[in-house]
C-alpha cells in the first residue's frame, strides 16, 4: 500500500510526520515523500531538510496521499503542476488526506467544490474562498476526502484512517506504539477554547513565520 | 536560542518533529539538526530522509539538547562519538531531553544515574539496565534532564518547556498554533491502559519494524 506525502517549499515537517509515523506501522506499508522533483525540501522555517526520494512523474498512483500545510501553502495554490499532479492521483487513490492548509491544495486542486471540510483555524476563510464549505471540526470525512485542522491534528486523523482500513484493534495498537496519550498542558488548542488575547498572540507568532523567511 | 536535534540512524521522525514544531515558535528559535556527520539521516523504516545541517564538530553549545528515539537507538548505545557529544554538550546546556528511548542515550553517556526517567514502555527494562530509574510517566524533570515518553509525548514535553521558559500565555498560543486538541480515538495510549492482547499487537508491530531493515 503507497502512501505518498507531498511535499512543497515551506511545509509544516508536523502535518506529515504525524501521520508517517502512524500510518508507517500498517503492515505492508510504503510510504514515499515526493515533490515536483527528487531533492531536499526545507520546512516552514527552513531548519528541516526532507528529502523528496520520488518526483510527480514516478509516483502515479499512490493507494493513500497525504497532503500537508504549511506557511507556503498559498504560494502553490495556482502552481499548476502540484495542483495537476493533485488531480491525477486523486483519480485512483483510495483514500485522498489532507493536514492543516494542506486542504488548500486538495481545494484548488477542484477537488472540494461546495463539500465539507476542515483546515487550520487561521485559514477558514481561504478555504472557503476557494469553494469549500469550512467545517470547524478537527477530522472531516467526505467521500474517500479527509482533511484534518492543524498541524497535530494529522495523528488524530491518520488514527482513524488505521481504523477504517484495518479495525479497532490495529488502531488502539497502534496508538499504543507511538504512545499516543496526550497530556496538552492546556485546554486551549482550538479556536472556539481560547481567549481572543491567546488567539492574538498564536496569530502574531503564525505571521512572524509567515514573513520571516 | 539554539535547539539542537540530535539525529542517527534509523531514529523515530516523530520524536523529534514533534518537539521541533512547538519549539520552533518560540521567539529566537534556532532549530537544528545535527548528527556525526553532515547529510541525509535515515528514519527506522527508511522512507523519510532528515537533512543533519551540522556535525557534533559544529554544534558544541546549543541550549537545548533534544534527543529522539527509535529502532536505530539500540545500535548507539556504546558508539563512543555520539555518547562523547551529548556528554559535551550537556555541560552548558540549559535544558537537555529526550523523547522515548532517546531517553537510553541519555543514561548510556552516564547522565542518568540513579536518576527518575522516562522512556517508550517497551524499553524500560533496557533502561533501568543502564543505570537509570524508569518511572511510568509521561514526562519526568530532573533538574535540566527532560525525558519524556514514546513517540507522541515529545509534544507535551516541548510545551511543557514552553511553559517554563516562556510562561503560561506562551505555552497556550503556541499549543493554539499547533492546534493541539487532541482526539485519539480510544483511551489505550499508554501501556497501563491498554488491554495485553492489545500490547502483544504493538509490541509485534515494533519488533517487526526492527526486524525489517
Amino acid at each position: 500500500m503507497q502512501i505518498a506525502f507531498l511535499l512543497y517549499d515551506r511545509f509544516t515537517c508536523l502535518d506529515a510526520i504525524g501521520p508517517l509515523d502512524v500510518l508507517s506501522n500498517l503492515p505492508g506499508a510504503e510510504p514515499v515523500f515526493v515533490a515536483e522533483k527528487r531533492g531536499t525540501v526545507r520546512n516552514d522555517s527552513g531548519a528541516a531538510g526532507l528529502v523528496a526520494d520520488r518526483s510527480f512523474e514516478e509516483v502515479t498512483a499512490p493507494d493513500i496521499l497525504v497532503v500537508p500545510g504549511g506557511l507556503g501553502t498559498q504560494m502553490f495554490l495556482d502552481h499548476q503542476p502540484t495542483l495537476a499532479w493533485i488531480r491525477k492521483v486523486h483519480e485512483s487513490t483510495k483514500w485522498t488526506t489532507s493536514v492543516c492548509s494542506g486542504s488548500l491544495l486538495l481545494a484548488a486542486a477542484g477537488l472540494l467544490n461546495g463539500a465539507p471540510a476542515t483546515t487550520h483555524w487561521i485559514a477558514r476563510d481561504l478555504l472557503a474562498a476557494l469553494g469549500a464549505r469550512p467545517v470547524p471540526e478537527r477530522v472531516v470525512v467526505h467521500g474517500k476526502i479527509i482533511t484534518a485542522a492543524g498541524v497535530s491534528s494529522g495523528i488524530d486523523m491518520a488514527l482513524g484512517l488505521v481504523q477504517r482500513l484495518h479495525g479497532d484493534d490495529m488502531a488502539k495498537a497502534v496508538q499504543l506504539a507511538i504512545e499516543y496519550d496526550p497530556q496538552p498542558p492546556f485546554d486551549c488548542g482550538a479556536l472556539e477554547k481560547a481567549d481572543e488575547r491567546i488567539v492574538e498572540m498564536a496569530r502574531a507568532a503564525l505571521m512572524a513565520g509567515l514573513e520571516q523567511r
